[in-house]
C-alpha cells in the first residue's frame, strides 16, 4: 500500500437503496445496468461514439432529435419510430456512431444516473469494460458505490453478479477494503457464477424477459470480459471515455 | 400436486424495497430479523408468552408499562431503565413470559411490521422455527413474500441467509415457484453457508456490530434450526402463535 489511504467498495442492489447508504463527498459511483444500457453505452463509445447524452423520457429525445442528435430509444424492445437506435449493444456499430453523439433514452438508466449524479463522477460499469474500469477506479483513490440499476428498482442478478465481478477485482488490489455485506453477497454470488455465468444467468428474470421478447441475442455479448479498454463517465452533462 | 394451484414466493432484501413489490391481496408476509427481533419473538412465545404486542417508540413502551404491560425495550443494546427485558432472546425465560403478554418495542421490526401489515397475515421467522413455519405456509395455500428487516433499511447477510434457507423449503414442497431474482440468489447464498452457517456469518457486519456491544451471545442460537414449534402470527393488533 505504500502508506496510501484504502478507500471504501459499497454495493448498492437498488436505486430505491441508494439514499440510504451513508453519503461522503467524493465517492466514484459505478452505475450498472448489464441488460442492456449500461453495456450499450460501453460498446457505443468503444466505436467510436463522442459522447452519450442520457435522455429520461421519449419526448426528450424527439427534440433532441430535432436538434439533429443520432437517437437510441425503445418501447417495450421496438425501436420508436423517430429514432436511429434501439437499445440493445448490437446497432451501434463504429460506422454508425464514430464521431458522434447520441441521445440515449432509457427510464431505468436515466433515473439511476439522476441519483448518482450527485456524486463527483459516475462511471458506467459493464462485463465488456470491467478490467479498465478497475485499474481506472484504482488510479482515481476515491471511495466507491456500485449502484445495480435493478429492474424496477428491484433486485436483480445480473447487476448483482457485475457488482461482485467488481468488487473482487477492487478488493485484490489492496486499494479498497468493505465492510458492507451488499458487497460480500454480491462477491459470493459472483464466486458460484463465475466458472459458467451464461448457465447460471439462464434463470435471471430479466434473462427471461429479454427471450420472451426475443431480445436475448445480447445476452453472451454482456457478459464477455474486456471486450474494451474504454470508461464511460458521466460528469452531469454528458458521457465521454476517460481512458484516452 | 393432486390439482392444488401453486403459489408465487418474493424475497424482499429491505423494507424499502417492498413497496416496489407488485402485491396481491392475499399475500402471506414472513417478516424477519434474525439478530434479534423475530428470533426474540419466536423465543418468546415458544417459552410461553400469550402474545407480543409490537410498539414503535420508547415513549409508546413506557406507557404500556404504566398500564401493567411487562415491556421490552433497549437502547444500544442496553436495556431502558423501566424495562423489563431487553431484546436478547435469552432475556424471556418461561418462568418470567408464561401467560403473559409482552410489550416490544424495536423500532427496525416494528416498521417492517407496519409495512407488511398490509397483507392478510404476517408471520414472525426465525431459523429456530423454520421447519414449523415452513409447515403453516404450506398449509395456508396463499402467496409467499419474505421480508427481511435488514439493519436501517439496508441489505444484512443474516436475513438473506434465512429467506434462502425457508424459500428452499417452501420450493422442495412443490406448492410454491419463484420467478424472483432475489428469491434465487438467497437461496444461492444459503446454499454456499449452509454447512457452517457460523463461519459464514462471521463476516456480516451486524455480527460485527453485536460483538461490538458484547450482544453477540444469541448469535449460535439464532441460527440453530428448529428449536420451537411455534409460528408467530401478527394479525394488526398483537402477535400469537398459529400452531397450537
Amino acid at each position: 500500500m505504500d502508506g496510501l489511504a484504502r478507500h471504501t467498495v459499497e454495493v448498492c442492489f437498488s436505486p430505491r437503496l441508494f439514499e440510504e447508504i451513508e453519503r461522503g463527498e467524493n465517492e466514484i459511483v459505478v452505475l450498472v445496468d448489464i441488460l442492456r444500457a449500461s453495456t450499450s453505452v460501453c460498446s457505443a463509445i468503444a466505436n467510436g461514439a463522442t459522447s452519450i447524452l442520457p435522455v429520461a423520457t421519449i419526448e426528450a429525445a424527439r427534440e433532441l432529435k430535432k436538434q439533429g442528435f443520432l437517437v437510441a430509444s425503445e418501447q417495450d424492445g421496438v425501436k420508436v419510430d423517430f429514432a436511429d437506435f434501439d437499445n440493445s449493444s448490437f446497432s451501434f456499430t463504429p460506422r454508425k456512431v464514430y464521431g458522434k453523439t447520441i441521445a440515449y433514452c432509457t427510464t431505468n438508466g436515466t433515473h439511476a444516473l439522476s441519483l448518482a449524479g450527485r456524486a463527483s463522477l459516475v462511471a458506467i460499469g459493464a462485463f465488456i469494460n470491467l478490467s479498465a474500469l478497475k485499474i481506472w477506479l484504482i488510479q482515481q483513490q476515491q471511495p466507491v458505490i456500485i449502484l445495480c440499476s435493478g429492474w424496477k428498482n428491484r433486485f436483480c442478478l445480473e447487476d448483482a453478479l457485475f457488482a461482485g465481478a467488481l468488487a473482487d477485482q477492487l478488493l485484490e488490489s489492496d486499494s479498497f477494503w468493505t465492510q458492507c455485506d451488499s458487497t460480500l453477497a454480491a462477491m459470493d454470488l459472483w464466486c458460484m457464477a463465475r466458472t459458467d455465468v451464461l448457465s447460471y444467468i439462464n434463470k435471471a428474470s430479466h434473462y427471461q424477459r429479454l427471450k420472451q421478447l426475443a431480445l436475448d441475442d445480447v445476452v453472451p455479448y454482456s457478459f464477455r470480459i474486456d471486450q474494451t479498454d474504454v470508461v464511460p463517465v458521466y460528469d452531469g452533462v454528458d458521457i465521454r471515455n476517460r481512458t484516452i
